[in-house]
């Protein structure tokens, strides 16, 4: 079968490779549609960070290792004699998963749009670790995809003001049309300022910082309410300065996540189903797993506020 | 009516200045033990910090101030007027404050101990921000004196585990009277590989940073454990580095506290009274209010390992 295989920095083949045996408890999945994301262009760039050098813990593998890990599929095979995976991934026409990790789209909901239930998660995820209520007001830091996700959770949950902070302009129209109520360029505003003035308290219930900068982390700290919550969103490439005070000062939370968890890919795929997330413009572009590498992670790389989410059609209906 | 006023860095002077009215609402308490804490040092060191060099919003007041924000006293008089106080502090003869925040002491509790409870008052409020169990096992990095008050809380409240991070021998033995568990050397030991084994899972639930240098945060950092709380309880005298990953790969929280609530005063109170909380031993020496600067202050900064706690015995039984 074909299988995009990530070797290491810059070093990404789409090549042939053995099927996995799909064995006890496990089922064959022909992955339709794949996410290209933030974290692939960064292995891509500066990696293995994530890509294990030597055997993982729990996959046993090492690299070269298939990618692809927001996919929607169809399943193929229900295992029925023993035998472990090694790994595998959605960038690739088959990939053997433990039975109990899939969960179904129901029929309304498209194969396209399976693919973005993992980036949705990551945000279900965030907006769920912070103590969110209708009323509250609230801060997004960056318009990248999981920043966008962050505003389009935030709307299903009814978020009553939504403020996204974001330098691009294309990124700035996408957060409109996700539905922040107010898309503000830091450049030209002051930010701690003009963020408490429009939650009418002493600043946002929560900031979520989905960019991850040493300015954003200066500014979730300077903006967020006493008491308030600095939820983490994001990677962090380097070491950075950090004044503790900030958030001393003021008694505030801050709150790192990390991926998701079972019950928030449900909760996605519910609202997905639902209609209160309309995730369909954060397609920007689909493209084949020939072109994985220039049309998709090459693509990401040199104009990356272009795009929301480039979709790899890899197969199914 | 003497009063030991802070005029800015390193002048501190006992002084005589006019009493304040005592008015509608407000009652006057004649201090009796009053606590130097490091925050008087960092004010005297480095300051003015928190001392305001223009009016204050709520006092009103800028510098010369009275000191002395940990302290036991007397009522010596009800207002019967109107009149709103200017501040003042427990280093002086009198105190005008309003009738609302005074807490009355149990006859079995001490003026000595009463003027204790306001650095214990930190530590509860502090182990109050962290979702404590008696099973949890919990790490203090730096015994001072609020490292130590954080220990008695701790033992207060039955925690099982209880380990402390301290350099200074004569800490680590002030640690162990108070109850920790296990008192380690972080020049030693290995504190993040030592706390996790220690707590038989992924590292301590909670830790507190009662040390609040670089060191210090990168170990409560690395050390607790998978979704735990790192609870901050130090003021920072400048920025650090930090990488926020640290946190993210673990889906940990960093929780900072500043000062306490009346609720957390009157808890301390309680435990006083029924004597889980036993802090005699923190008083190491105490002074007359004509000596502050010389035997507290300076005392302090020249040889603070010796001391947990002076206090200054400024009038009273």
């Amino acid at each position: 079968m074909r299988a995009a295989r990530y070797y290491g920095k810059e070093d990404i083949r789409v090549e042939e490779v053995e099927v996995d045996p799909c064995g006890d408890g496990q089922v064959r999945v022909a992955p339709s549609y794949v996410g290209i994301c933030g974290t692939d262009l960064h292995e891509f760039l500066g990696g293995p960070t994530f890509a294990p050098v030597t055997p993982h813990p729990l996959s046993r593998e090492s690299i070269p290792i298939t990618l692809g890990h927001e996919f929607s599929g169809v399943v193929s095979e229900k295992g029925g004699f023993i035998g472990l995976s090694g790994g595998g991934g959605g960038l690739s026409d088959s990939v053997v998963v433990p039975q109990g990790s899939v969960l179904s789209l129901p029929e309304q909901i498209p194969l396209e749009i399976g693919a973005l239930v993992e980036p949705l998660s990551v945000a279900w995820h965030a907006v769920s670790a912070a103590a969110l209520l209708p009323e509250s007001t609230v801060l997004v830091l960056g318009g990248g995809p999981i920043g966008l996700a962050v505003v389009q959770c935030l709307v299903a949950l009814k978020t009553k003001k939504i403020i996204m902070s974001e330098v691009s302009k294309t990124r700035q129209r996408f957060a409109k049309e996700f539905g922040a109520h107010h898309v503000l360029d830091p450049k030209t505003y002051d930010l701690v300022a003009i963020s408490r003035e429009l939650s009418g308290q002493g600043g946002p219930d929560v900031v979520f910082d989905c960019a991850g900068v040493p300015a954003s982390l200066v500014t979730a700290c300077r903006a967020v309410k006493p008491r308030g919550t600095v939820v983490n969103v994001a990677i962090w490439e380097r070491e950075v300065p950090f004044q503790p005070n900030m958030l001393v000062f003021k008694e505030a939370h801050y709150t790192a996540v990390l991926g998701y968890q079972r019950e928030d890919f449900q909760a996605v795929i519910d609202h997905l189903a639902n209609g209160t997330l309309k995730p369909d413009k954060m397609i920007t572009s689909t493209i084949s797993l020939d072109d994985v590498v220039e049309g998709g992670i090459k693509a990401l790389i040199k104009d990356k506020e272009s795009h929301v989410k480039i979709l790899v059609k890899v197969g199914g209906p």
